[in-house]
């Protein structure tokens, strides 16, 4: 029997219980750094399946590494689990439909993502075991991958040094096998102190904290035309200073993310905004503090160990669908706008007419850039690390939507969750079989360090990230 | 024994209990339309001392009448008893200190205030009983001065068709009988509809929400230049569309009040300010619902009544404040501008040097406008009506900050408080023994009109005002 | 024959002269510190009839001085002549009608200002020398009034510094005498230097002196809510940076009034603005230049001296208007919107339904603020100084419109300036007959200035005012 | 002797009069529309040389046509001639030295584009004459490349409707042959209408217009994030409303270039960009009108042809550059930044250490996309059109920048100028010899048409490009 038809067969085995954590995950949705029931959970299931479980590590309550067996070589695979907020909506409604108003939701499909990381491990383990193989496999319980980038401090602490290659996913629209790099990005704080009056008797005694967040974002948009077109720069009003018109605001806060392909270009727009906050406290009569939050790295792509994944891919097929789960698709997508769907067939003609993907695509090496960021980034700087994505959503959807939420329990992402974990585990098993790929792919990310030796992108005096409670 | 004495007698015997209720109010720092436990509170006291209530009136939940007596003529106390958000600070304590983040706090005194106005009408209704007296006494329990304006929907409910003439008070820096009007001010909140997207990898496909309050707002601050001086617009970020910038914001909210001398200004200020807002939402391929939440009138002064009223001010004399009270002031003053400071003075040379007023300021008839804005003035429209100010804050203090909060549980507010209560009781004894005033003072109001008939601000359309929990 | 009699004699057979000037001054149309041939033709005429003129005084091109007359006392009649860009119109035309597009004119009608001081100047000095009296008549001929503030830079180089009182006028829709205090006003520009780059191929090497200008402004724009509501500030922008979108602009200017009833708040307001605009330069990666280019005091207004300006009035009577002026004056309101026409009512209720004032405002003195600025108020913190306006406009109208260019010329403004002329000259020789006044006068001026010394408000670095041809 | 070589020594035997034609468009330095001298002394260049000249064509003043030859296939050499505002600059002045403040400068070195297409084309008819080649030569005289775009008027009257293959070349730092896409453009103007008043006392009646392009550039820079990243938007303020900041300005001019791959994605951008006019006019009370001035089709490369000229400037090799040459640019990059310097060294090794480039760049086939404009775009939609480019520059030189005005008079001006002229020459001379490659090239026209018509991208309405005078 295939190595990969035996990973499949423990996936399969332990299909309820896994579908019964990505589920209880879904309906935690708690936001990065404090998902205590959802590492919990995650823990609880590593260890019920024989893992050695470490809790807190790094420093962060919510991250926790599960090891099994022992020695060289040490396979990783990664798993995040926290959701976003503003994307509250119903488990399997193809409308609309919040459960509760500017309520949480795994809007980027997370539950998967942890659970899919887990059933790799889960077979890695088992067939290790089996088949009395050498090695050790990790699971790193990740969290604040949407905010905070639980990896880059766990990165800094040194919790990956003795890892050989790293895996993970991610859910999408497609099967696939990715090769792209990401953005680097800052999480930043700006935080304006004003002087309250009464708005309406004496408005000139106050200095408004508001107008200060306003006009650095003024300043901010005017700003875009003037940095590399790669950047990307967004923000969110974490603080509006209360909700009392007839108080001058004293206080306000809002939060950036700065992105651009490398730290280095992501510190010089971050630089030029801090001087659009400076400007605009000096426009306001008011006082700036800058609270650096935390920062991610690019991905560095690894072709090597890619092409094995990929190769492993074709090999297990896609995940397969029934008519229950195309319908479902359907209705998705009728709350999809055309353009999105065209974009799905313009780099695929495959999937023409399709709700859902039933091909994998080619592989592209290396193949560009992503325009997002993910805490990947800096385990990639210095782990040979692939990534794979498969079909748990409609063609067309969009990531950070209530339409990845109301999939997110159905079963076409379950089938797409088991589906990551089998090409993760083959993959991992594939590269036990030929540990030469190992430094093959660690001269593969030297090269693609182009001489840049990888420096945490976090400021030394920022110790922890401070999840904040609104 | 002079009337006033013994309605100040009776006070004083309440003392402690109405010092109780003030406290009480203090410590709920409940939100406007949502005082429950500070209507209940102040209900529970009229009923004790023999009032009959009616509670829930006018279809408002924290909205209460307390009578005693019977027959003409009417005798109405205004009672407010809502907080601000924003303004938690520990009580007694002389520096920035809040009890919670965001928390509120009685930074305009309306403990104070519906304490100081229940205990004018408890003095008069014991001092009528002593002295067999026809006429009817009332307290109006009116919710949400600061936000909402009850009164403005109690008068339209006719709640106050048969009432003579009415009495309040505010808590302030001064001793004095106010005659200056406000400002009317529409309270309308602007909402805004977008479409959600990633906002680092396809920020071209969301619509943001948030773009169109801030570019309304930038409208709105170039729209200054062009209204009436005496206008007023200011506004709060009601919900920023959430915390996480890499989600393209997809609603939003902004909460304004237009402020204008008269009703018909502020209507034009308004219909520019939603072409405003209607213009943002061009700008940003978003939608726009206006939800206009209250309004309030002009206040008309009634000099009539506020003679007598400055005439029994000046037989009561002034709060007595000891040592502890001037040190206490002098701590607090502290933390106040010169310039605030100096403002007293401007209008009163006699305050130089001093903490806390110990004079009465001249009464100085239809003495301007105050570029406020408060729901008295719909009572004032349609009845008779004056207002007194006690010292109850330190010299320069102004009004929504911390330091009215810390002080409110003192013994300077409470003295403050008590003596009001003494100068409306005393006054309105004063109309009753000379009923003829009465009918003056209503020609006045109806001089002061200058042809103008009361029409409610508040559009048909608006059944009631909707509180927010934020 | 009393001496009113005389005076409007004498102005009455210079009538074609005086008109010829007017008219030529309306067709020059010279902005302010440009008006050669303006000054030109009112320091010849004055020659013409007798007096000495220093010209270029105080180190200004088209400043310039006629006397006549020696010794005490010294009475000073103060003229300006220089018009108003974008104002273009042609003479006597009821409708809006260019003679240029974006041409200048004579939109606050200046040319009658000149001419008339210049009447009163004549009719004294002739009176004088028939009838033997004693002092000195001077007429200031005094340079852009609208831009850069002329009288200011007199009043520092010393050139008022013998005079005992002065007088003035302004052209508008009203007879009356004055008695407002004015705004005080500092005259500044701001210069952006940024990096020009490829617009389209690389803006993110550009550094936009545009953005900043507009950031700025938007920034000013937020400001207003937060100082004193007395104070104005606005804006021209004076250089966009150039006409080609492909280019980033690497230079900008926009030119600042700022305004507030002293100089102490103009300065304060004003050191806030430049605050603003380091802080758009901060924003925008641009340097900023900070170019003061002038600045003027608030009016003192001296009562003493008015009423008998206003006693002289009353003795002259009103400017006589026929038919055919009236028939203008109801085409030119046709043009004026309602609120325009009703605010003259509002405030002298005798003029309603008429197109042209037939009456004399009461006086009343010390009567509030004028919420603009004129350099008259640099000579009225040093001497005493009063001023009339006659009825030159029709009811309604605005000054710095078309309408004013547009009556410039006809009847109506004619006979408005020369018995303005008539008004002057006679209260400069009631004051030649009355000597005591002056001292009284002067006693008054130093009362108003409440304990200040006047200071310029120039700074001394800044040595004269730079004209700008744009 | 080989053709080029007999075409170079053509274009050295004219090498004075062509640099005298150059200097003279370089010292004319006429904007857009407005190149009256400019197309004169290139007409009569035309002419002398045997050229029958047809001017005015296409209702334009400044196009024109030089023709020679008969017959089949026709040849097409196209030349620009306008320069750009704000540019002036000493010629051979390696320092920031305007000749005139706001003056125009040839920042886009078309002085020599004109020139190096006229020795293009002269070189070619002296050779089919002497080789009694059949065919014809034309010189197209394009007015406005850098606004209004008169090549797409001119495609429009069909005046390239019989012509074969297109030529045409840009001054740069490199030598290549350029195979990439252009932005399609739009040129419109925004102008608005609005009230003029007394800007400080009466503001509340007046209108801003310039408050409304304030606010639609703001309005537009929000609008930055939620475009297709590759589109391109820039503005210049062409009517600021005048310079008086005491009249509120009513009228107002921006002129807005909209940029994007296609002319439908430009067609959506510009949709949304009037949307945010419409939102400004709204918000200020103003009218807006929308005035398009012209628009600009992206470029189809051709790869049949410019292969085969890539093939013919390798035969030529590069311009040869002396001590002097060198010395000059040296001092040219002492003034540019290392950014820009590095960029060139980025995309080609080889370039590293140097001044000028000595390195003809290796043929990429349709390279991708460059964030610019040209009119060459529509004659590129129609007819297969090659380009090149000829080091004309000092490496690192950004173009629309004071260097590019100076270097345009030196030798390395001179020099790149004519080769690009032979290299063009002998690649039209090559495609005679094959006249097959002709039907391959319209091939791949159609097939890069990807199945769209070209449609003019300029509204039917719009009959002529304005010029307009500042």
């Amino acid at each position: 029997m295939d190595f990969r038809q035996r990973l499949a067969e423990i996936i399969e085995e332990k299909r309820d219980k896994l579908i019964q954590v990505s589920d209880n995950l879904w309906s935690y949705a708690e936001l990065g750094f404090q998902e205590d029931k959802s590492a919990r959970v995650l823990s609880d299931a590593l260890e019920e399946e024989g893992f050695t479980v470490e809790r807190g590590v790094g420093n962060i309550d919510t991250a926790f590494i599960g090891s099994f067996g022992s020695g060289k070589p040490v396979i990783a695979f990664l798993g995040e689990f926290d959701a976003l907020s503003g994307l509250s909506q119903s488990g399997g409604v193809p409308e609309y439909n919040p459960v509760e108003m500017n309520g949480n939701g795994h809007g980027c499909g997370h539950n998967l993502l942890g659970t899919g990381s887990l059933a790799a491990a889960m077979a890695l383990r088992y067939y290790m075991e089996e088949n009395n193989i050498e090695g050790t496999v990790r699971y790193y319980g990740c969290p604040g991958e949407e905010i905070g980038g639980g990896k880059t401090f766990m990165v800094r602490e040194g919790l990956f040094d003795d890892v050989d290659v790293a895996f993970t996913w991610h859910p999408g629209t497609r099967n696939s096998v990715m090769s792209t790099s990401t953005l680097a990005c800052y999480e930043v704080y700006f935080k304006f102190k004003g002087k309250s009056a009464h708005a309406a008797s004496s408005p000139h005694l106050g200095r408004s904290a508001l107008d200060a967040i306003e006009l650095m974002n003024v300043g901010v948009n005017y700003l875009r035309e003037h940095i590399i077109p790669e950047a990307r720069v967004h923000y969110a009003v974490t603080n509006s200073g209360g909700i009392s018109p007839n108080v001058v605001q004293s206080e306000s806060e809002v939060l950036y993310f700065v992105r651009a392909p490398r730290v280095s270009q992501t510190e010089e727009v971050y630089q030029r905004i801090c001087d659009v906050a400076r400007g605009a406290a000096l426009m306001t009569g008011t006082e700036v503090e800058i609270d650096f939050a935390s920062a991610l790295s690019d991905v560095l792509p690894n072709t090597t160990l890619e092409k094995m994944m990929y190769d492993n891919f074709v090999e297990l097929g896609v995940p397969q669908h029934d008519e229950t789960d195309v319908e479902f698709a359907e209705k998705i997508r009728e709350t999809i706008s055309e353009a999105d769907k065209n974009s799905e067939v313009k780099s695929n003609k495959g999937l023409a007419g399709k709700a859902l993907s039933d091909l994998i695509d080619p592989f592209v090496p290396a193949n560009g850039m992503m325009p997002g960021s993910t805490d990947v980034g800096d385990v990639s700087w210095i782990i040979p690390t692939a990534q794979c994505m498969t079909a748990c959503e409609s063609l067309g959807t969009e990531l950070h939507t209530w339409q990845v939420v109301a999939t997110g329990t159905t079963s076409v992402a379950h089938k797409g969750m088991l589906h990551a974990g089998k090409v993760m585990a083959s993959t991992a098993m594939d590269v036990l079989n030929h540990p030469e790929v190992i430094e093959k792919a660690k001269a593969e990310l030297v090269e693609r360090q182009d001489g840049e030796q990888y420096v945490s992108p976090l400021p030394p005096e920022l110790k922890e990230y401070t999840a904040r409670i609104y």
